[in-house]
């Protein structure tokens, strides 16, 4: 899922996105509470609408953003209450007030409200954090089915439940039993790609995907590098989200089949060749390097568009050929060779820009 | 013709460009010339082929740009020497070395070197200002002349003449006859649009257009508001260049039928309505007043592209409107109908945002 955190994918279009391939993308409920808000959405006609996007819609439940605001928030059994990072004013969010926004926002899977615990803390606290997220599931599944499993629009929605446990493999477990037993029609590992070790990362999916049912959606929240992908689509996990494309593309990091590289780098300044030779996408088809490069240093917009554009190509690339190598039985050769060949210029990415 | 300063018109691809129906755009020598400057384009293969664009293109001269940096620059009968905007280096623009520049860049149809001298200078800095406008003139003619009237990658190029003489009737006509018997295969306007009366920019152009030959392209440099363009239009003008709508777009400024409107402004707020009602652009088709607006108030990148696409897309077809009623000789019953019905929302024009 390209990120569409404020009703947007950052520089995109919904046409670009649909074009590229993508038929779901995810929308911030932390944010689009803030702006523009849910009520207005709503009466929109919901986030699908309101953004003009055609395909399917997932939102998260806030958690993991309002767990961020070290400092501006207070955690309570009820909820959590929070200062907004825009201007200080307050908010409440519980697991009935989170259904109800994502009601309003109207997404075709909505996602519980969990408590994201730190990549290092104690168990102690993973624990505390793990069972609040456990009965917060409970109140959300009941208040969603009050509102009939449907947004205030009128159509169905899938409440997704998330696992935590931090790095734990008790927790970790006896998180993904709990949630199994709630009969979610899917399920999400959180509190992972928060600070822990790409180790540990692959370890507690494992122990998640282990217990998970294996015929229902297990989705792997904010994860991450193509080679994250191809680690976790190794362990069970089929769905993902990640800025990492797009912000990464504002910042003048490109994606290709051998390595990311810098293009404002001074050794593209005459390289007249497509962003990444082996991608057939509308920007490599178009356009060289050289001229992005010119972009990124003269500050202008298309070069953040060209590099979000071929960066989420990239994405959908790399999750179409998986797709197509589990379906042919080859996933790990692919995944050999894709991680041999984008290992290639990783001594070069470090390299200063002029 | 759209504005692409730095080898893109901002926010929008080629495609784009070439989609609203445009077949001709201006690039920069100036800016170009200071980054990434004309050799590595021409190495490119150009400046079309640089930024991927398969429709016409003009460069100015960069004299406007090189006149704009007061304090900076020394006007020797040579030419000008000017530090650039951006890092304080030193260069040199003469008649020949411009000549040089745009050749390198390889538009359709480039610029002769000219002085733009300011709107409320006095008749003597004036006359000055043209006299060396015309011996530069002359100048850029031989030059170009002495590379075939080509492109360095082999394709014709035709050389514009620019009219000076503030806004001094004998200046101008003298101006128009002494290019007109220079015989170039088309004429600018130069020196309107900075500073002077909506008036005085009539008269002037008035006094230009009665002596310049009828059968060759007449082109006013900078101008300007969708009135402006038709005022022009009535004085006998086909070509425009301006950057309003694209800089008023990236300001939040709408163009609509009904006048311009700030789509910050509160009152969008739960407008689920087009940009502009009578608009049949892309932008118009998919996307409401509220969410551009929450485009704009979020600061994402997605509002300033729907805002330009949309401007764009409003000029294109004022021009196409302009055309069709010059071709059925309606052209003043549009003109005031057009005027008519854009000047409804000036009231609102100047409302404050919220």
């Amino acid at each position: 899922m390209p990120v569409g955190t404020q009703a947007t994918v950052k520089a995109m279009t919904p046409q670009e996105i649909a074009g590229i391939g993508f038929k779901l993308i995810l929308g911030n409920t932390y944010h689009l509470h803030l702006r523009p808000g849910e009520e207005l959405i709503s009466r929109a006609g919901g986030l699908h609408k309101f953004q003009g996007w055609e395909g399917a819609l997932l939102t998260d439940s806030g958690g993991f953003q309002v767990f961020s605001l070290k400092g501006l928030r207070r955690i309570g059994s009820d909820g959590v209450e929070f200062q907004s990072h825009i201007d200080g004013s307050r908010h409440m969010f519980t697991p009935e007030s989170v259904m109800l926004t994502e009601e309003h926002l109207g997404a075709d899977i909505i996602m519980a409200f969990d408590e994201c615990a730190p990549a290092k803390c104690d168990m102690d606290y993973a624990r505390q954090a793990m069972d609040r997220t456990h009965r917060w599931a409970e109140r959300c599944i009941a208040a969603h089915a009050a509102a009939g499993g449907k947004a205030i629009g009128g159509w169905d929605q899938a409440l997704f439940g998330i696992v935590q446990g931090a790095t734990y493999r008790e927790l970790r477990e006896e998180s993904a039993r709990v949630l199994t037993e709630m009969d979610f029609p899917g399920y999400a590992v959180g509190g992972l790609a928060v600070g822990e070790t790409a180790e540990e990362r692959d370890e507690a999916t494992d122990w998640c995907t282990a217990i998970l049912p294996q015929n229902k959606p297990r989705y792997l929240m904010g994860v991450g590098t193509p080679i994250d992908l191809l680690h976790a689509v190794e362990r069970g996990i089929d769905m993902f989200d990640c800025v990492l494309p797009t912000r990464n593309a504002r910042n003048a990091q490109i994606l290709t089949s051998e390595g990311p590289i810098n293009i404002r780098n001074a050794k593209f300044v005459e390289d007249f060749t497509p962003l990444d030779p082996n991608c057939r996408c509308e920007v490599c088809l178009r356009h060289t390097r050289a001229y992005v490069r010119h972009l990124f240093k003269v500050e202008e917009i298309l070069g953040a568009r060209l590099a979000t554009y071929h960066n989420l190509a990239f994405y959908g690339n790399l999750m179409e050929n998986i797709r197509q190598s589990i379906a042919t039985n080859s996933f790990l050769e692919f995944k050999r060779e894709f991680e041999e060949r984008y290992s290639r210029s990783r001594s070069t990415e470090l390299d200063l820009e002029e």
